[in-house]
């Protein structure tokens, strides 16, 4: 993601069956709906997990999650951790670094949590952790940065 | 990619078109058939470039290209500028560090070239730049490690 | 640090005055020697606490902790964070990653604490982030390598 | 270094003996001034070089270069390498990466060279290698933000 709250035909669909709970963001970023659905849960102390159920199409030619596929979730994890943060101003990521410490395999629940490290004036500082049924997959941390509010 | 040259179902193609000259590698990483087609291109001097056009489906809601794909396509890339230092041996990615310095649109030329800083023994250091139209857009860094060879 | 337990001279000196319970590593690495000292204690959970106190030799131009100096002290945190997965074996460094949230200034207590996100065969991968004053300053992670055990 | 132009007492001495040719910033950074001395040379395009000759002190209990001596070399190499970006405004380093490629010993000629791979309005992307004998060392990047010029 690069871009906050923003996209045409944003829709935001709750989760049914085993995302009973979720929350789906769909029609905002072309290439999240391609490579999705990514889900997002708000828990009660306000931070935001974010989750997707592994597909044939997330794999590489070892029918383990391709790391690119794991790149594209934590870029999404970002902006969903730093959420509050963000508050709604429009954002890019300047920086990504992600560290490959498990793999995961089809039919695999992926799960992200992470929290604000900081959050400036212009950029906010993010880590996470990627996993799955509680082994870690990927150590990830980001810069993003706040664009100027867009007079309306 | 988190793998070298396996993959059942793996066809090299031929570049057709604007793709003159380039190689596709399709079913190897289904990721990568749902991100791409990625492109590929030895050099007179032995190094690969790497290349694709950017479509809708690659763009996040603010209409530039998503760091997701960004980060897909530069995790492709290590593993063809290291093609030779890997000689085969199945690989994984271990790290992939990822500075967005600039943006592009539907319809750019996105092209990644890069070198090996290093080959050791198990892990090898790739640095790379992807750009479009001489402008850079993603500076990237990645350690690959090579598995033990499968017994045949 | 590059290195695991090893190095003529090496003396574990118990700490005094405010260092009291703290544990002080010198003459193994001439580096944090001339950087240092810096300071160890072991928490009743297994984790290794890192900390030293900001001294002018510390300081960049403006009078805030250099750079080198906080990824001096996180290059050394990794190594105390790992202690218990690199069990002896002499490891080094393989990469080292640094986000800097905020500032420290002359005389401030400057702490590290982490986790191993996960302790492989060769390659253990480690995060953590130094503070002061329960005010991040430096989120960082790295992967160290262990070597093969030197025989004796 | 976290400052671009700054310090009080900051001395620019012309080197002598080896480093004719070569210039040495002191009195400017009290880390650097620890841990350097650190040599800077403009080449003919404008680019600079670093440069510091490899003594007891900066290595680890290996007798190898010590990774935060590395990425303290890193650090200041970031500022030399922009310094025409920077353009004397006061800056402070965001982000610092750096993969360990290969070791060094006492004696040893570290030298480092990189390139400015995008000059932002606020934000300045910086990759490079420090090498000895041209063998790689450390690859790294790093971002480096522009603080407001003070009113004078």
């Amino acid at each position: 993601m690069a871009d906050g709250e923003e996209g045409i035909g944003r829709q935001v669909i709750a989760g049914a069956g085993e995302w009973e709970g979720w929350t789906l963001i769909r029609g905002g970023d072309p290439f999240e709906d391609l490579t999705g659905p990514f889900y997002m849960r708000e828990e009660p102390d306000g931070t935001r997990r974010s989750a997707f159920r592994a597909e044939t199409k997330h794999l590489n030619g070892s029918g383990n999650l391709h790391g690119g596929c794991l790149m594209t979730f934590a870029d999404f994890s970002l902006f969903m951790i730093a959420h509050e943060a963000l508050n709604g101003v429009e954002s890019v990521t300047v920086s990504l670094n992600g560290e490959f410490v498990g793999p995961a395999r089809e039919g695999d629940l992926i799960e992200s949590a992470g929290q604000v490290v900081r959050a400036g004036r212009s950029l906010v500082f993010i880590r996470g952790i990627i996993s799955s049924g509680g082994e870690p997959m990927l150590s990830f941390s980001g810069v993003v940065k706040k664009l100027r509010p867009r007079s309306t």
